[in-house]
This record gives C-alpha cells, sequence and structure tokens, in this order.
C-alpha cells in the first residue's frame, strides 16, 4: 500500500495524547489583557528534539529547553508571548527555570521533562507573579479539543494577525499516525530562522535522534529558507514531541520516508504562513536561486536579493525591478558573471545575458505579475547546478509603521 | 609654519585651472526636462586615481573609467544623471565610449584622458541622441566660476534633494593648493560603497601612485563606512584629478600628510552630506564599534546592526531599542560574548553585561536622545581592541514610498 498523506483540521491536539490550555496572565505591560500563555501536554512518555536560534545573543527558555532536551525526552511545553525573557542575565535564566519547575509541578512531571518558549519584547525582566498563577489555571484546563489547539495558537501570537496551526494524518504501510503543529512569526524572520516559535507534536513513535535528524531535515527546506527582514532573532525555537500513542512506530527507511514527508507537509504549510503573514507583508514571492556553482553560493545569493530593501520596496511598489535583483546578486559575496544570468517572474524572462529582454508591452505584463499578491522569481546564474528555494516578502510602509516602537507589542 | 586647513566655499571648480559645465538633455524619461549632464576640465594635463564599485555588476561607465585611468592620468570627467548604463550589455560599453570620444572631440583630448559616470534608472540603454548635444553645448560653456561648479553638482541629483560639495585650502611649508569636490548619493547606499559618485579636483601635483593610495585611505573611513539601505550599487565611482596648476607639488612626508589631512575632510564632509540626504532619512547615526577582536568582526558588527531593518525602523520611532541592536550584533557572524556588550547613547549606558541598565527614568532620557536628529550609539564588544566608525539612518515610511517603483526617478 502505497503512502497516504491527508490535511486534516486541528493543531498541537491533531495528535492523540496531546492536550492543550492557555491563559490570560497580562504579560504585556500595556493594552488590554489578552490569552498571553499556554501549555503542551502529552499524557503519556514522549520523545523529543528541538532547533534553536544560531544567535549568539540566546533568550534564557532557549538555553534552558536545549539543556532540558540532552535527554531527548519531553512531556509538556509551556509558552507565553507579551515578553522574549532576552538579554535579561541570571535573573531570566531564574526566572526561566521558575516557570520550567511551576509547570511540572502543576502536571506531576520533573523540571527537566518541560521545555519553554517565550516571544516579545527583548531586555524585560519575565512578571514571575503573573505567570505562575497562569501557569496553575492553564495545567487545571488542558483539552485535547480542537479549539483548545486554536487557543493555544492564539495565545503566542504577537504582531501576527491570523493563528497558524497545521495537521496531517500519514497512513503507510504499518499504520497510521498524525503530526500536528502551531507557530508563529510576524517580525525578525530570516534565515537561520525566524522570531518564530513552533511546536508540533506526532502520535508516531520515533526515537529522539531520528526525530533530531528529520526536524534538522525538515526545517533546512522550510523554515530556514524564509525571511521577512533578515533579522534573526534571539530565540527561534522548533520542538517536536512525539509520543507513540498510534503504536505506529517509525522503524523502516519506508515508513521513516513517510514520516518525514508528512513533518515536512507540516513545516512548510507552517512557514509559508509565517511569511504571508509577515509583519506589513502585502506579497509573497517565491524566490528560486538556480544553475550557482554551490549551495552556499545559491544562499548567498538568495539571501541578497530577499533580505534586499530596494529589491523588497520595488515589490511592494508592483515594479518588476530586475535591474535591483542583478544588482544585489552581484555584491552577494558569491561566484557570478552578470552577463550569464537570466531573471524571470512567474517563468517570463525580465532579463537575459544580464540585460532586460522586454519591450513595453512585455514590461507591462512583468508589471501585472508583480502587482499579483504571489509570484514566483527565478535568477539562474548558469554556472552549476546547485539551487535554492526561498519564501520572501515585499517592504511596505507599514511594515516600518509597525516597528517604529515596539512600546506597542 | 605648521600646516593650516580652511574650508573654502565652492566645489570642482575651487582648486585652480579646473572649469565645469552643465546641460539639460532630457535623459530621464519622465517628467520635466532639468540638468542631467557636466562636464569637469583641467586646463592642463592632470594625474588622475579612481575606485569603483565592488559589485560584480559594473556599469559600462565604471568598466571604461577604470580601463581610461591605466595611464594615470586624465583631463575631463563626464557625467550623468537618469540613466546608470548599467546591465546595458555591449551596447551600453559601446554608447560609453561615443560619449567619451564626442566629450575628447569637443574638447581637443584624446578619448581616453575622458573618464565617465553615470547614475539612475539600471537597464536603460543610454539615449546618445539626447547626450551627444548636451556634450558639446557643455564643452561650449566650461566656466571656471563657483556658480558653474554648483550648477555641476546640481545636475547629477538623483533622489538626492541638496547639491553636496565641499573644499578646503590648505597651507603647508611650501607653498598652498586647494582640493574641493561634490558628489551625489541617496539610496543604494553601502559599503563599499554606495550609489554614489564623487569628483574630487586638486591643484597640488601629485603622482598618480600616490592619489590612488591617498584616495584609497581616505575612502575607507570615510565613503566606505556609510550606509543608509546597505544596497551597493553597479555605479559607485570616486575619482581624483590633480593638475599641479598651484605649483605645490607633494612630495615630502609633511606635505603627503598635509595632503592626506585635507583629503580626508573633503572625503568625511561629502559622505557625512550623503548619509544626511539619504532617502527618506530623518536621523543621522554615528555608530561605533569598539572592543572587538578584529577589525573585520569590528565591521561585521557595525555593518549588522547599521543594516537592521528592525534598528532602523527603532530609530525611525525614537525607541532607543538596545535589544534590537544586540540581537543584530548576535547574528553578525563575529566573536562575541553577549554578557559582556556595552551600549551607549550619546555616551549615556543603555545596556551593560548584555542587560539594559536603566529605570523608567533613565529610559525616558534615552527616549530624548533616539528622537535626536543626530545621535551616537557605541557598542563596546569589551573582546579586544579593534573599532569601527560608521554613519547611517533610520528606515522611515518615507523611505519605502521613495523607492516603490524606479518609474519615478
Amino acid at each position: 500500500m502505497p503512502t497516504k498523506l491527508n490535511r486534516i483540521v486541528g493543531g498541537v491536539t491533531a495528535a492523540r495524547g496531546f492536550l492543550a490550555a492557555t491563559a490570560s496572565c497580562g504579560i504585556k505591560r500595556t493594552g488590554p489583557i489578552r490569552s498571553d500563555l499556554c501549555i503542551v501536554y502529552s499524557e503519556s512518555p514522549s520523545m523529543a528534539a528541538g532547533i534553536f536560534t544560531t544567535n549568539l545573543v540566546k533568550a534564557a527558555p532557549v538555553l534552558l529547553s536545549r539543556s532540558h532536551l540532552a535527554d531527548g525526552r519531553a512531556r509538556a511545553v509551556l509558552l507565553n508571548s507579551g515578553n522574549a525573557n532576552a538579554c535579561t542575565g541570571a535573573l531570566g535564566l531564574h526566572a526561566a527555570e521558575q516557570t520550567a519547575k511551576a509547570t511540572a509541578l502543576a502536571l506531576g512531571l520533573h523540571a527537566d521533562e518541560v521545555l519553554i518558549c517565550s516571544t516579545g519584547r527583548i531586555g524585560v525582566q519575565l512578571p514571575l507573579l503573573k505567570i505562575l498563577p497562569g501557569i496553575k489555571a492553564a495545567a487545571n484546563s488542558l483539552s485535547k479539543s480542537r479549539s483548545a489547539a486554536t487557543a493555544a495558537a492564539k495565545s503566542i501570537m504577537t504582531s501576527d494577525t491570523v493563528p497558524k496551526q497545521y495537521a496531517y494524518e500519514i497512513k503507510s504501510g504499518s499504520g497510521s499516525f498524525r503530526i500536528g503543529g502551531m507557530a508563529k512569526g510576524a517580525g525578525m524572520i530570516a534565515p537561520n530562522m525566524a522570531t518564530m516559535l513552533c511546536v508540533i507534536t506526532t502520535d508516531a513513535a520515533a526515537s529522539a535522534p531520528f526525530l533530531r535528524k528529520a526536524l534538522q531535515e525538515a526545517s533546512s527546506s522550510t523554515f530556514n529558507c524564509i525571511t521577512v527582514d533578515g533579522d534573526c532573532s534571539t530565540n527561534d525555537t522548533v520542538l517536536i514531541l512525539a509520543n507513540g500513542v498510534s503504536k505506529t512506530a517509525i522503524r523502516t527507511s519506508r515508513e521513516k520516508s513517510a514520516f518525514c514527508e508528512g513533518l515536512h507537509r507540516v513545516c512548510a504549510d507552517l512557514a509559508r504562513s509565517i511569511v504571508a503573514d509577515g509583519e506589513g507583508t502585502s506579497r509573497v514571492i517565491e524566490l528560486v536561486v538556480k544553475g550557482a556553482r554551490s549551495e552556499a553560493d545559491a544562499r548567498r545569493i538568495g539571501s541578497a536579493i530577499a533580505n534586499s530593501q530596494l529589491v523588497k520596496c520595488a515589490w511592494a511598489g508592483s515594479d518588476p525591478n530586475w535591474g535591483r535583483i542583478l544588482d544585489a546578486a552581484g555584491y552577494a559575496g558569491a561566484v557570478l558573471d552578470p552577463d550569464k544570468v537570466e531573471i524571470f517572474y512567474n517563468g517570463i524572462p525580465a532579463a537575459k545575458n544580464g540585460m532586460g529582454c522586454q519591450d513595453q508591452k512585455g514590461e507591462a505584463r512583468l508589471r501585472k505579475i508583480a502587482a499579483k499578491k504571489e509570484f514566483s522569481v527565478i535568477v539562474d546564474i548558469h554556472l552549476g547546478k546547485a539551487e535554492v528555494r526561498l519564501l520572501t516578502t515585499d517592504l511596505t510602509e507599514e511594515y516600518v509603521r509597525l516597528n517604529l516602537s515596539e512600546f506597542s507589542l
């Protein structure tokens, strides 16, 4: 029987044996109190793995979760929005430990079975007196319902405008299992990775080393291929918990590839929704750099284009400005022969041999493509076989407005 | 007698024996016809040197001027705005050659005594039929007046809002001489270098190798230390012509250091005026990264901060957001211990040991500084002795508005 992969409604509670709950603690210093804390919990022991920001400035929850994952096990994740607990020193690390302990106490776990994620303003101490009662309240209202998953996805939003969750049911030879997840993004989105938090749950049974490898692979072509503003945050975290409740064990190479395909789909859907909901974003651009001398070169060129302020502003203005794209490719620090470069918008050539190749009518056609909400840009370097595929956005006045001050976050 | 250095009014005609003239050719495809071409000319033979963009995508005038400078001599510079003659292939290079030939013919020079600079839209062929008559007209109206220099500085403006020119008179032991120059900037401004054109003239007598070295040195701490948007252009050019009309020869080490000091002042003034007039800019920030392990590290950290969209947006909103600064330092790819970093606004500590160090009153004070039109930010890494000093800007909604489409340029 071939592998079947179906998208199903749901998020972190789609996989059996996972529960979620939220609380409203008033963590943000200003504005109305809203849901800002959640717990994701597995009824049975789980294997777990995580990927964390590559920024040298790592938030306290990143340091703590990484150490708690050393044994490849975890049963619960505590997440909060409104405060990143980053750049908060020993006091911040202590606060993160306190929240992990409180969560463990409320759920009858060991503290190192609890992982922590935080997102929000950098440099402000976590308001423990507000958070600790919230942890208790959430622990007492855990539910396996879909609405509990949706509420959890909403509680981690910062400048996100929509909750982000996806789930798949996978049927392979030996049985069926589910993978679901939620994420938040919005700003500080850049490879590697994004100001993003992501929790993925699965009821398949898998070893921690396999989970780690599968998560690395899935992330490298999804979360590590998206950019909104080129700023890589202090808190980026992607976690996966596998509790084996489905009784489907991932052992054979066929089961492994089915699992990886499902995980890739969840990650790809979440990554795309993060870009589409990027701060002030009005367009999602799939940027493919092909024909590069090496994958590193393809990434350099892709990153220079995807993060160029001028390219992004042109897109916001429906200007298919291939000149700015070529300019960015030229300063990317990669091997490049400008005279060989081809640039396409939705498959239509905009530049060939490093020069524009459309008459006025053709330019008008390109402008219509650049006015769309989604389009693809292919940059063919014609020097080799390496390729990279990125998702990026335009740069709008709205983005600037949203980021003028964090006092509103 | 010690060296005396006085700023004097003027630009490219401040040095004796240099003339300038402009013409209005209608090079831009849209909008009213304005002055868009100029010639800078030396009455006597001149030594010359140049620095060009490091972008692999080099515009035709860059390729041509570089080759014409091979013998270290030049008598005239032809500059145009409205069209960059970049990404225009063999046809574009041919057009650049034609304009150099026409200029040489009109002035009685050899073609390789003429240097060419272009700025404006990328990817459009140079309208030769409009430009050739303009060259003739300009060649026939050359003048050594101050107003001719100002008109030349105006003719190279694109999105610049003010012409940029400075001049100094230097008196050292052996005599006196002048150095003056003009530049344009506005967008695509980044090390190394900027979408900038700059022509500097001096009536000192100096060898081409010395001029090249002096220009490199002066640029490395001025034009290569400014950034508006992190985009490095295809056309960046800085030229210097020395005609020796003052009879002051730069030979001794004292004369050389006097010359270098004067040249540095002209470059520093022009560089600062480029940043201050950056597209949509509302603030000029002097960013000093000190205590880095190496100069390369200091540059990496400085560049990550100075080009971070989030940091720049915060500045535009008067938000002294040290958290975003530390975040950018963390992903710069340099050696860093976050717990050692100190950040200052106008000398007042905002963060110590990687954490915020101000109470609410202190934060209000920092916010007042970030609301100023000019302020300094010092980031002390506390790991070594390397230091870099950059000038950068905020990122405003106006910048995005200006760059939505190039059809208006």
